[in-house]
Formats: C-alpha cells, structure tokens, sequence
C-alpha cells in the first residue's frame, strides 16, 4: 500500500494545485455536523491531463458529469428519517461536490443559457420564464444551496490535491463522512518536468507522446488521508465481459467499501453495486425516475449501517 | 497543393461524419444572399481526437471559443454602409457559426445558467430577471437568430466534413463569402483504423501513443472547395518570437488572404494581421470595447476591398 507521501509526491507540491480555501471548507464542514448533517463527498466529471507546460494541449475523457450532478441532487434530497418538518436543515446530507469546472451542475444540469434564451419573454428591460422545467430547476438550485460546498477542479494533479485536501477536513468526523468517486480520473499523465514548455510544434509528420500512470490514491484514501469514512468508487467499462473482475480486483485492491460498475452503452439505465457480501443490480424504474434516485438511496442506507457499526 | 480528394480521403468518409442538414444550410444562405447580406463563415472552439473508437478518451485543448464567439456577435452588428433604418434585414453579414459543442456563444458567453440563477427572483411559479447584462444579452440573442446558422462539432474529422460541406455549398457566392477560421484544429490524430476498440486498459505503467498529422485542409479550401471566398486563418503561438515566421509561413504556402496572428498570454490584448503587403498591428482601446470590435471591422474592410476587385 501507497503512504500519502509516496503517492502523491510525484505530482510535486499539491499545495500548489489547491483550487479552494480550506477554511471555508472547515467551516462549511463544522456546521454541518453541528446541525447533524452527513457529509457526502460527491466527485464528478473527468480530470485533464496536460501536454504542454503553457497548456494548449491536454487529454480529456468524455464525460460530462451528470452522473455526479444528478447524485449530487438526490443526496441533497434525501430527508432525514423523522423530517417531517420540511425545514431543510432536516435533510439528511451535506454536499461537498468535488467538480470539472464547466460540467454539469445539480439542478442546473437541464437548464442552459440558450434553454432560457429560448423559451424567455423580454419586455421592459425584464426577461420573465414561465417554463416549468426552468422554474422547478431555480427554485431547487436556490433553496439546496446551504448544504452545497462546490469545487472546481480541471487538471488531475488538481483534482488530487483537492481530494487529499477534502479527505484531512473532513478526516475528525469519522464514519459521518462518505465519498461518492463518480469523477472520471485520468489513468495516464505527463510529470510536469517532462513537459513541453511552449506549444507543440506540428511540422512532423507523426507526434509519439510517453505517458506515465497516475499514482493510485484510492488505497491512500481509505488507509490514510480518511480511513473512517465509507468509500464508495465506480468503474466504467465498455466492455461488459470485463466489469465484473475490475471491480472485483477494485475492490480488494483498495479496499474500498463497494464499487459501483457501469457500461457506457446503458451507464443511465443500470447498475452494479458489488461489496464483500456479494453484488446487486439496479435499475432505473419505468417512470421518469432516474437511476441515480435508487443508487443514491442504496448508498445511503449502506452508509447508515456502515455508521451504526462505528 | 493537395487536392479535395487526397486532404480528405485519409479520414474515410466525410458524409459519415457530417452534423448537419446541407439543404437546411442552402436555404438559409439563399435568403441571405436574397436580402443582399454577406456570408461570414466563422469557425471556433478547438477540435478533439478520440483515442478510443468507443470514445471514453480524446485530446483536446483549451480553447474556450471566446473568439469566434465574440467575433460572430462582431459580424452580425455590422451594419451596412446605407442603413439608417435599424432594419436588421440591412445588416452587413450572416454569420455561419461552425462551434465546439459546448464552447462558447454569440452573446450568451456572458450568461450561465448559474449566473441567472443567481441574478434571478423566483415568485408565483414564475422566474424574473432584471440583471442589465443578462436582459441584454438575451435581447441581442433574440434578434440576430435569423442572421445565424449554427453548427455543432466536436471531433476534428467531424470539423473537417463540415468545412468541407460549408465550402461547397458556399462556393457560388464567390468573392461575396468569408472565412473566418478562429478554431483550433488538432494537429495529431489517430486515424479510426488505428484505434483501440475499447476503453485503452490502464494495467501497465506506461502508455505509448503514435499520432499522424491532420490533413492540412487550408490549402484545399483556397485552391479547390471555395476558391473565391476570402480567406482569413489564425496563428496561436505561445513563444512569441515564432509567430511572424508561422504565420508567414502559412500565409504563403496555402495562399491566404490574410493571416491574424495572436500570442497566448496578450491574445485579448492584440492581434497582427499579416497579409502580402505587410503586418498590421490592432490593439484592444481603452475603454470596454473588445479588441474584436477593431479586428473584425478590419477583416470586414479588406473583405470589401477584395469583392469590389472581383
């Protein structure tokens, strides 16, 4: 297993790729708790890898991060088991969403700027929206954003400092805490010492580019930056044949609590939940239910076990 | 000089990669040229090269698409030299929006969803929004729609079919049309033959990849898809002291009209435009007015100059 040191200690400093103030988060954390709020730490959308000191270019992966973005929604909206209030500091969670700046949002995921453009009216120096899709998107984006803490992230090295970053503070509150890995992160990635320090040039006819493996730090995570929290990964593949033994081999490997497995081709339709005990399929019901609202409950519920057990 | 067939040949079949309806594209440039209005072909964004045929990985790089996108909005304020009538039918140009899915644009690049989400008030099932620069921008959005046909890609084979399709249905026009090409085309690709079949598996600890150089398509569209149409390309460097030597370079071996050359840190700040006779140099004023504003009614004069010749 991986120190934190030596896993990270190939990026360089990660103070230097830090993307938020941790104090802010501290007290975001703090008060959370205070109102006995869980803390769910959502990641969501994919890592870039830079191929130039001066970035121009990079390498990215296809994902646009709805899968966190609607996690994030339904986390948000869960209630606490005797709310009946309706007062949302009765909610169950809070939300630290760990995002690729320009990904999708929670909530404002189905509402573009162009979505608005289209369907406002303009008179008097008032753009009115009376959409109701655009109405319900605004009203859940305003009143969730108490127990929101977003941060932006672009390149890997980035979203790893940040992750080490999260998992100190939110380290103290042991088993309250749980991690939702739906980032995608980069498998390969250039050192920054071995980068090109200007543009690539492009008179050659080919470009041959030497990647290394990004340190693994989901072993560090839950061994030593957070080792209390429940931790729960995903792996994508597109081919279905390979899923099951991935995720098995993440499983062990990293001892992670349990690995969410998906197919690209039907990633919205269903997934594979698989821990020690065994695995279990979900699927997306037959109304305008999306799988996430199933997936996110079933966390949650191994999450309160898990931290009844502490 | 490459010919159509050879510059595109290599990429397989360009209609395979096509994203959008050419009849549609033909009518709207019809009515334009009915109503008397220029053709600027605007390009923008940065193209991506999928790694993968069941694409999870491709590279990519930064480009935001702020030029092209504010250059278009430049475009479309043009007004002709006789308008006094605020007609909007007697504008100068209709602008082909050829854009990276998800860059930024004309006049919503200002306009978020979150940034309307924050600016707005949510009463009575209705949302309303009084922030100045969103009215305005949604207004300007609103009343320029039927001067612009916009055209998604996101892959460079994807850029470069349609550019190719843009170009020939364009081609009657003759000296009436401009190119403006703000995009950032990759280089390198892997070509679809090559490429892994499914997600590339991250088991070893290095990985190799072998990149071939992009068909060049600038000398093909000066020379064979629309030989007539004024030609303006542009040059990114981040080393300085390479530009004025790219962009001559470019501007001789494939004939531009005109080439804009642009450093990565000051590319707000000032372009130069080199053509034949020589470099101009166009700096961004005091005030708030976009650097944009100077550029594109410079391209637009030379474009005038050189259809009067025709």
């Amino acid at each position: 297993m991986e120190s934190v040191d030596s896993s990270l200690k190939r990026l360089g400093n990660t103070e230097h790729f830090l993307t938020f103030q941790k104090t802010d988060l501290e007290q975001f954390v703090h008060e959370a708790r205070s109102l006995n709020l869980r803390i769910a730490v959502v990641t969501s959308g994919g890592t870039t890898v830079p191929l130039e000191q001066r970035a121009v270019r990079f390498i990215d992966n296809f994902s646009t991060g709805t899968r966190g973005a609607t996690s994030t929604e339904k986390f948000l909206d869960l209630g606490s088991v005797d709310n009946t209030s309706g007062d949302p500091w009765r909610k169950k969670y809070a939300v630290v969403f760990l995002t690729r700046e320009g990904s999708k949002q929670p909530y404002l995921r189905k509402v573009s700027a162009q979505h608005i453009a289209e369907a406002c009216e303009i008179l008097a120096s008032q753009v009115t929206v009376r959409d109701k899709s655009i109405v319900t998107a605004l009203t859940s984006w305003k009143t969730t954003r108490s127990r929101l803490f977003v941060i932006y992230f672009t390149t890997v090295q980035q979203y790893l400092a940040d992750l080490f970053s999260i998992a100190q503070t939110v380290k103290p509150y042991r088993r309250s805490v749980l991690f939702f890995l739906a980032a995608a992160v980069s498998d390969y990635y250039v050192p920054f010492d071995q980068l090109s320090a200007h543009k690539i040039q492009s008179d050659t006819e080919d470009l041959v580019l030497n990647l290394q493996r990004v340190p693994k730090c989901l072993g560090s995570l839950r061994h030593d930056w957070a080792p209390e929290a429940f931790v729960a990964s995903f792996k994508l593949e597109t081919d279905e044949s390979l899923l099951m033994g991935k995720a098995r081999g993440a499983l062990a490997k990293y001892n992670m609590h349990c690995v969410i497995g998906n197919v690209l081709d039907n990633r919205y339709e269903e997934v594979l939940i698989i821990d020690k005990k065994g695995k279990k399929l979900l699927q997306k019901g037959s109304g305008n239910e999306e799988l996430e609202t199933v997936l996110v409950s079933e966390i949650a519920r191994m999450h309160e076990q898990y931290s009844k057990n502490g």
